[in-house]
């Protein structure tokens, strides 16, 4: 299990005139949440497109348990749950302080630049093995 | 089943780096669908939150088949499949002619000003009821 | 003078805390407002992209008059007031119905894909001047 | 002159099909930079809206210099060049290092939760005129 947290704080721009952050701006946090993992694993998304992968969202889900509001400092934990195949699964978990305020998840696949699947690069799937293998 | 449809077309603003709409993006187009289907029922949206309503997003979830572009002409297919009792379930469709671009639903509850949960409006109940009453 | 018109209505997700549209969103709409005008005159922006060209903002301002709300329906009026050169400047008039809720101008210069300013396309060129002798 | 530095990072949500920040996620990043200095003021801006005021944006104009990109540490700084009477100026400058990427300023007015323009809380305005007569 390979977890990774980062803070996120929720700008005026996220909140709706509910008063609360705007459902759909989890799915950018999620997206800052693994753009941390991957470069803590040692693979920042940016060389991974420079090299011409894509790594787009197949599918999304969300729970929304409790609103976060305006100038809230969240923790977004992702979390890669399995060693990653040709599909790469994460879950998430946005917290304020120790206050679970939603879950989430979503998979990926690895394209190329004309959007055709391909395997993930060797480097990518040789250090998840590592990773994965030194997880007790 | 309640259905409703309605268009948006794909905004620059809307795309990203890989050339598509960014998939956060769908969650809005949801929200404009429901705010059609609504309308289009007889409860505004708007005046539901004038009588002190809210219908905040408890679940969301998305499946991308295809990607959209830059001023792709959308349609949102917006589907109530069960008469709402405290919660309202909500499926949607993003087309692209006959070309099924994305799948997703939303799950929703009524809560007053105060965050809690409360029955819907008496009116939307009886609507309802006689909406689904009438589909054979 | 070049006018276009456009209708956009404001959603749910540009709402924020204060009730009202949220300022940053004017920005979109007047992209809206510009994609309209080009597609109008024979050069929808996607085409010219195809073509190697990009448009980008060089500058932006924007004044607001009065708030937007929720599902108002307003009018994007976008003005080209002189033939473009190297350079191109547009206006924006925000409405709702006749109220005029703001108003904002864009430059944009044409650059080549590897960001270097570039004369616009000669199709381009004759069709502005074609556009602005036929002006009154 | 009142000067904050806060630091955002460019999301993937932020890009456009450019391959570049899209120009109207600098107005959240100016909000991000105000929302700094306000706190650091003493002034968080989510307690002055809950003793009933509200600092909406009268007017913005933004220069863009160098596009910014995915996963740019950027830096904005802000700037409160006069002490604010019922109208409050600000300036910002967005830098990637030492790189200038653009430049900014924003128009402000107290409103009540009514929408009508009122005074600066007393303690704002002698607030700040100890900031600014303490400044050599």
């Amino acid at each position: 299990m390979l977890t990774s947290r980062t803070e996120v704080q929720v700008r005026y721009s996220e909140t709706d005139m509910m008063g609360i952050a705007y459902h759909a701006n989890y799915l950018p946090w999620f997206e800052v949440g693994r753009t941390t993992l991957l470069k803590e694993a040692g693979f920042p998304y940016l060389e991974l497109e420079k090299n011409g992968y894509r790594l787009p969202v197949l599918a999304v889900n969300v729970k929304y348990k409790k609103p976060a509001i305006y100038d809230d400092l969240l923790t977004i934990e992702t979390t890669m749950t399995e060693e990653p195949t040709l599909r790469i699964s994460l879950d998430y978990r946005v917290l304020r302080g120790d206050e679970l305020l939603a879950t989430g998840s979503t998979q990926h696949a690895f394209i190329n630049t004309k959007g055709q699947p391909i395997r993930p690069p060797a480097t990518f799937v040789q250090k998840m093995a590592e990773i994965f293998a030194s997880i007790p």
